[in-house]
């Protein structure tokens, strides 16, 4: 059974923890966190410390800290023997101390307070500098997830912008629309049923092939009407960066 | 029974002739269109014609073609006794012939070949210059959706762009985030559940609520290096306007 603690409280710690729970390969021998009132949610499952001198002998370290948290507290543990993993899109491997066994568990998923999130369906993407630790993380990746697979720095690094685009820029399209909906009255319910077929496309269809919209069709007039229609001056300069990018991909370019 | 009279063979109209296949208040008596193979599709299940000169007799004919076509397409019927109707987000009631009973119809969903769509799930906005024709259109709209509301012009405007927005923009942001997986040899599947979730989020948060990422906590470090990650100057683009409205939205404004 590989020993781990976990260093962190958060989200993602959190979610880590429960996914871990059930684990035959590995278990969670402590959780490590200065936040008392975080570190509370462990405590009748497993030991818990708010002191870094306290800090338990581990096969495996888990720093899920936020990124610019990662250099510090990969500093705490002092069985330098042992694997130390960060979770981090975003953060080179090497920000890790360079006396131990480094390693990138990147679970590439958004997790939020009080969403439960099915980890077996969440892709893991680990990075190693050798092989023997690669294979101890693509085995405990694949003890909880489906789908775990080795990327290097370079990939990762990619995946993480790639998820900025697909996730929080995506997002952030989802306020406009409610914001505009709220604006002319209109509940943002509406639209659900508009942005699951958005998303349920992408099974048989690619993004490229599944494109519409006047953009698309390089129909200026519906632009034009759209563009007075929105006072919010950012999302015009959206409307128009997007749209532009659109016509260009598919040669409408005036 | 509410006899219909369909003029079109897209996308649209094969989504709405099916949903209408079995429906107990309107039965489409006949379909219209130019394009004699799209018309095959319903030749073996009701009357079919390409000549505007066979159009039959209905209480309500449906236009369900593309934008641009509207205008000349309702001019067609000649029984002018009957309610005319639009399908687009887009286009004004007035584009329909003033002697006419005029109205809008439209289903709040992207409509695409070889899909199939559960269109009771399709939220479908009516509109009619008065309150006869407006019964008619929420009596049709219930006896295929779930939802049918009627809302004014200027919403119908304002909500086709919000769709723009939710849904022609997001797909592009998923094309992007492909294009950045298949430049770096990483399959686009491993978004897909973070895709998912940015969706299913929108159950239990307002986007506003569910907001992530290195513009929403001000990150410029991560911010810099994604940038930089970049050599498509239109992604860059993207990248820096969505950020900085993010960032203007939560206050994190440098």
């Amino acid at each position: 059974m590989l020993k781990i603690v976990l260093l962190g409280t958060g989200n993602l710690a959190v979610h880590l923890f429960d996914a871990l729970a059930t684990n035959k390969f590995a278990t969670v021998i402590q959780v490590f966190g200065r936040n008392k009132e975080a570190l509370s949610y462990f405590q009748d499952r497993t030991d818990i410390t708010d002191s870094k001198d306290n800090i338990r002998d581990a096969d495996l370290y888990i720093c899920a800290v936020s990124d610019d948290a990662i250099k510090a507290v990969s500093q705490y543990p002092r069985h330098k023997e042992a694997i130390i993993l960060h979770c981090s899109g975003a953060v080179p491997l090497t920000a890790l101390p360079g006396d131990c066994k480094r390693g990138v568990f990147y679970p590439l998923q958004t997790f939020s307070k009080g969403r439960s999130i099915d980890f077996t369906k969440v892709p893991i993407c680990v990075e190693a500098e050798n092989n023997e630790v690669l294979e101890v993380l693509l085995a405990l990746g694949k003890s909880i997830s489906e789908t775990c697979v080795a990327i290097d720095s370079d990939q990762r690094k990619a995946l993480h912008l790639a998820a900025v685009f697909a996730n929080n820029f995506t997002n952030h399209l989802f306020e406009r629309a409610a914001a505009i909906c709220a604006d002319n009255k209109l509940p943002f319910n509406l639209l659900k049923p508009l942005i699951e077929e958005t998303v349920a496309k992408l099974d048989t269809l690619s993004p490229l092939e599944a494109q519409t919209g006047p953009a698309r069709r390089g129909d200026q007039y519906t632009q034009e009407k759209h563009l007075n229609l929105m006072t919010d001056l950012r999302d015009r300069e959206i409307y128009r960066i997007l749209s532009q990018a659109i016509e260009e991909k598919y040669g409408n370019q005036l």
